[in-house]
């Protein structure tokens, strides 16, 4: 077992260009357009687009580092788990421009289901690496783990999958709804576990 | 609470991502062209926004180093601040490509407003996220920070808002005086906080 | 001789850009075609191409990873043959964007022998660095080396460049056959190299 | 005065996108092409300026990593420097694909003059931000600094700046051999100080 160092290391890297990246999707108009403000504005799916891709990335970033601070060996498995969840951000911007692409076209919902379907399958990744750590007794985390703190985790996680699998059916029904969902589970996960989940806190300091 | 080393590397890769990501912006003349000297001077404009834009995020990203010298601890509102101000930074290759491709035609001006306002909106961050890890008698900052240093950050953040904002409206006067405000102001926060502020330094080792 | 800090820091930058800008190879379909998901599905040697380049960076990633959790020092030969690696993983975008675009063409095997022939190179760069680095009586691995851990590295590593020249062969035979031992490869490498090498493994624990 | 920690992680990561963006200017051939392997030799001037670009970054990267084994404190003028350095990396990209679209055409002079110029800057900021940090007795340098090594890096660079004058100026005798001595400048740069400089080595250990 190694530390792991280099895999947040490699991690940073790819979740960092992932979403420095997004921006290049949004076209800039041409110079002989006559009212650039509206040309501008005619262009919202990308902003939109790039806004929540934006902030899904960054909030898997800051999830990632939560957890990696309780994680603290790393074995083979370990990195290709994590391989595996970087294969999902590495391919958000691509469903990110798809999405920019096709809303209010004839592809929309085509769009938005390839685009909620990779969260899903990032979110199935998510805990399959925080539940490999966690298991045999936690064997990869950190020997003073606080115990309370990755059950949070654990249960927080327990969402992911299914909130965004009805993010997906929701596009039969409607896309907005599809999307808002998508939008409120990256807040959701932005919230600490420790407000997310039913655990009681005890009193105590938090890792 | 925890530390600050993953923070600072994974916005080291926004930053360093999006600096170099400014070229890309630059049209390679075609082959054919008969004299590419001339070709290549004038796509002046290219160059301009990839100067300034080239300034700004280095000073930026120096600013974030001078700030994190400060800050040594990271909660879940800091990640979040943070986050929205790379949200800023990756902005910016798409505002200079805009500002580029607009210079010296009819969406010039938006283009300016658009390009400025972008700076606008990471100047006001800055002071929030500064701001936010001074406060509660700088809960997030070093234990043996030293109070003046930090006491001059602030106030030569003070100046960034309303200063970016002036930009804007120079719009509407004068292109040239607005992107000329922007350039000077990236210089005024290349100076360290020392020079910047008002506060009379005292004669002691800076952190 | 000094520390390998900074070489695997560069190799996690270039390792992350090069597996995230895979992705900009998969065209997005256009806004007007009336079938999103059939337009989608046609782009499947694009999907193909980005899996198996994807896997074969992370694995090659996990490599580099394992090799330096053995190698503690460097020095400019060291630095050199890092850089000449790093040249080859820099390759894989353009060879994963030829092998997407001429599947399927009358250009096919000349893509997938360029495609096979960067892998066999990055194969012979791979043992290169690991048998300098071992080399006279492992100057640049850890004072506390495992050698028999070191050992088991070269003997997995021995194979790739044989294996990959016969991957290249069988393009002239079947496309598929050249592919899937590309595939089969990529796993290969991802094995730990306990379970690869025909080294008896002995009871310890492995650094 | 700060440590080096974040100015070279910094570092780092612009050089790894800025040689890894390199391969974004080599044209993938049209799927419809009816002699792939014919067409991929026509494009030769890519592969040359790729193959110079990345040996000149990557041998940059070394320089850059072999300083900072010396300097071990930053302040702002050195930040400022480095910055300026930066610069000139970030617009390798650019001139290398000015290289390949015009090597064989009527705009090639102009074309490898622009290239050798931005390493002529280079080179010049190079020794700029060095003599820096010697200067004033070393005072950004380690405590425990050789002062040979430090004074054969000085030596080395000195070459820098008249070396690349003289290979723009070949421009208009030739432009193989403008290129030449950029090629051979390269490795020149590549050799360590130890090699390349007059001052007679002593037997003791390098830093």
């Amino acid at each position: 077992m190694t530390e792991t160092a280099r895999l947040e290391a490699f991690s940073d890297g790819v979740f960092a260009i992932a979403i420095t990246l997004l921006i290049l999707e949004i076209k800039v108009p041409e110079s002989n357009v006559s009212d650039l403000a509206r040309e501008l504005a005619r262009q919202w799916p990308s902003y939109l687009a790039f806004l929540i891709s934006f902030a899904f990335i960054g909030i898997m970033w800051i999830n990632h580092h939560r957890m990696f601070t309780h994680i603290r060996k790393s074995d083979d498995i370990l990195l290709l788990l994590n391989l595996l969840l970087m294969l999902g951000i590495c391919v958000v911007p691509f469903t990110t421009a798809l999405l920019a692409a096709h809303l209010g076209h004839a592809g929309a919902r085509t769009a938005v289901v390839v685009y909620n379907a990779t969260y899903f399958g990032i979110a199935l990744l998510f805990n399959l690496l925080w539940r490999y750590a966690a298991s045999r007794d936690g064997h990869l985390l950190a020997a003073d783990v606080n115990r309370e703190a990755a059950q949070r985790i654990t249960e927080q996680y327990n969402y992911g999958p299914l909130a965004y699998a009805i993010a997906i059916a929701l596009a039969w029904v409607s896309l907005t709804a599809s999307l808002l969902t998508n939008v409120v589970l990256a807040f959701f996960f932005a919230i600490p576990p420790r407000y997310a989940s039913k655990t009681v806190p005890k009193r105590h300091k938090t890792v």
